[in-house]
């Protein structure tokens, strides 16, 4: 077996704190015994949940934190305040020191993405980092990114972006060369941003292992056009929100027309099970954590709404990228791409 | 009674042609007895269709035309070859003319786009058209745009959104003062475009008759979060897509999930009225029709392959614009905003 792989939790993060980390951390230390978990928060509130899982005690410390980071606050304040003694704060600093190999948390999402920039830096030639998602698709999973780190991005950026999500995809997917497309609009008549042509360009042009299959537009995104879908963070954000709503409500509507009669309500009884499937399938928890993509070290933000299950996803989104040596690879293709940029002079012309 | 409207409707347009666009005359005239309708394009291809419908021959001219617009054909090479003698662009100059009140294509949306600026032009001050599309909700229906016609949009531009998507929501939905909200995406650190901050502003301090709810996310649109949801054309392009390929994924999934068992299987047989009444709640068909505002005349773009059903469906968002009054009404409210912009001297420093 491996070596064991230490994850660091942010105990304190997220709608629930150590109630729903404790156990989620349980959780995906049954599917995966090579885990050894660091608990970062308020000892008196994680010690209870704790000891209700002996097994897991025995691969877990606690690492106490006086402060947690509040749900609320802006990210500029969660630095003054949270900076070397917050949960979220000394979870991330334990990747850096090397003590953990990857971190998870649920918490404030723009103070967690502050903070893991302050603390574990973008990788050279990075400017920010990016958030990709991975999405329930028909015949299985893609991920996109940005989801939201970014308003706007440049033809670097975005290339940069299809690089780090197909390495993304190799660790998660177990492919070699994943699929890759850019999401663009289709209206004849426009022709899409400058950026996202010239993004087009230098992703066909490329000889890194990518199978770049152009453009795609947004009603493709779950029907498995690409196992890496590329946009900047403001439409990317919109996507991923329009689609959980419209699942949602899809859900809904479904909901109220089965309960209209007796004989809609019967056909449900005899049916749930197709409704249970279909609602696994569909449900955010079930492929929860977003990867902050570009930092020297991983970080997995999950919903702050998630339950155990959902939370216990985003841990294991975090086991299958620190496995997969994602940050290795990332730093190794985008430093290949940027040299070949620069050899073709690219640069002094895209914008 | 009214006067009745003169609808112009591109025959030739769409995947189907007379084939479907005759029976969707049909069928939106049933309903709405004042309407009298112009059929531009090949009267050798539409004669033999109408003559189905005797009822509807007393009220349908045709219009010959030798030319169509292939669906595929670039919009310049559209105005090349189709200006002057198209079924689409003689059906549009019937709106310039005077001779009918609105037009309905189901043609090549970047040819219909091209042709009708050329054509009808843009109202004082507007810049560009947006193209609207109604979206259906848990409780009902809300508008948003720019879905396409323009990537980017300053602060301006978006608060003339609002203002041409508020118009048609009084007309469509018959509401006095209906509920506008602005796009945007909720992670902290991100503060918004600044376009959309300023637009913001604006509309929050406007005295027009808005509601002005301030900003929505991606996955709110379909819960009625607003009447009108305001984005610039690249993202809003990008929601409406998602949103359907969404829908469809959710629809194959309970269809594949329903037909795994012989017990699933019998369920969907006894609540088969549910699933009808949610394939027509969330059929795209159903709520056909983008509307292009900011025109000096109404065109409605209906989806390529839409059926009769869906093609009515646009006929009826037409009809409604024109008993609306549509364009007075914009042009009105455009006036009104823009004076009170330059009495403000906001124009000055916003973008």
């Amino acid at each position: 077996m491996a070596a064991p792989l230490t994850i660091a939790l942010d105990a304190m993060g997220g709608d629930f704190g150590p109630e729903v980390i404790v156990p989620a951390a349980d959780l995906c230390f049954r599917r995966h015994a090579d885990i050894a978990y660091l608990l970062f928060g308020d000892e008196r509130k994680i010690l209870p949940v704790l000891e209700q899982h002996p097994e897991l005690m025995e691969r877990a410390r606690i690492m106490h934190t006086e402060k947690a980071v509040a749900m609320d606050a802006a990210p500029s304040q969660a630095l003054r305040e949270g900076r070397r003694d917050s949960s979220m704060w000394n979870a991330i600093e334990s990747v850096k020191s090397g003590k953990s190999d990857v971190v998870v948390s649920a918490g404030n999402t723009g103070a967690l993405m502050a903070m893991s920039k302050l603390c574990l830096k973008t990788m050279p030639d990075i400017e920010r980092p990016a958030i990709a998602a991975v999405w329930p698709t028909v015949n299985g999973r893609c991920i996109v990114l940005d989801v939201g780190a970014n308003v706007g991005a440049s033809a670097r950026q975005l290339s940069d972006f299809a690089f780090m999500g197909a390495a993304m995809a190799r660790a998660l997917f177990h492919i070699d060369r994943p699929a890759v497309s850019l999401l663009n609009i289709g209206v004849e008549e426009i022709k899409g941003l400058r950026e996202v042509k010239n993004a087009h360009r230098w992703l066909a042009d490329s000889d890194l292992s990518i199978d770049y299959r152009g453009f795609v537009e947004g009603d493709r995104i779950g029907h498995d056009a690409a196992d890496v879908i590329v946009t900047e963070g403001f439409s990317g954000n919109i996507a991923l929100k329009t689609a959980e709503g419209t699942a949602r409500q899809f859900a809904k509507e479904l909901r109220s027309a089965l309960s209209s009669s007796l004989l809609t309500r019967m056909g449900a009884l005899l049916a749930r099970s197709a409704f249970e499937k279909i609602k696994t399938k569909m449900d955010p928890n079930e492929q929860n954590g977003g990867v902050f993509l570009g930092l020297n070290g991983i970080v997995i933000k999950s919903h702050g709404g998630a339950d155990a299950k959902g939370f216990a996803s985003a841990i294991e989104t975090g086991y299958n990228m620190a496995r997969g040596r994602l940050v290795a690879h990332i730093k190794e293709d985008l430093e290949k791409f940027h040299v070949s940029l620069d050899a073709t002079d690219v640069l002094q012309n895209g914008s």
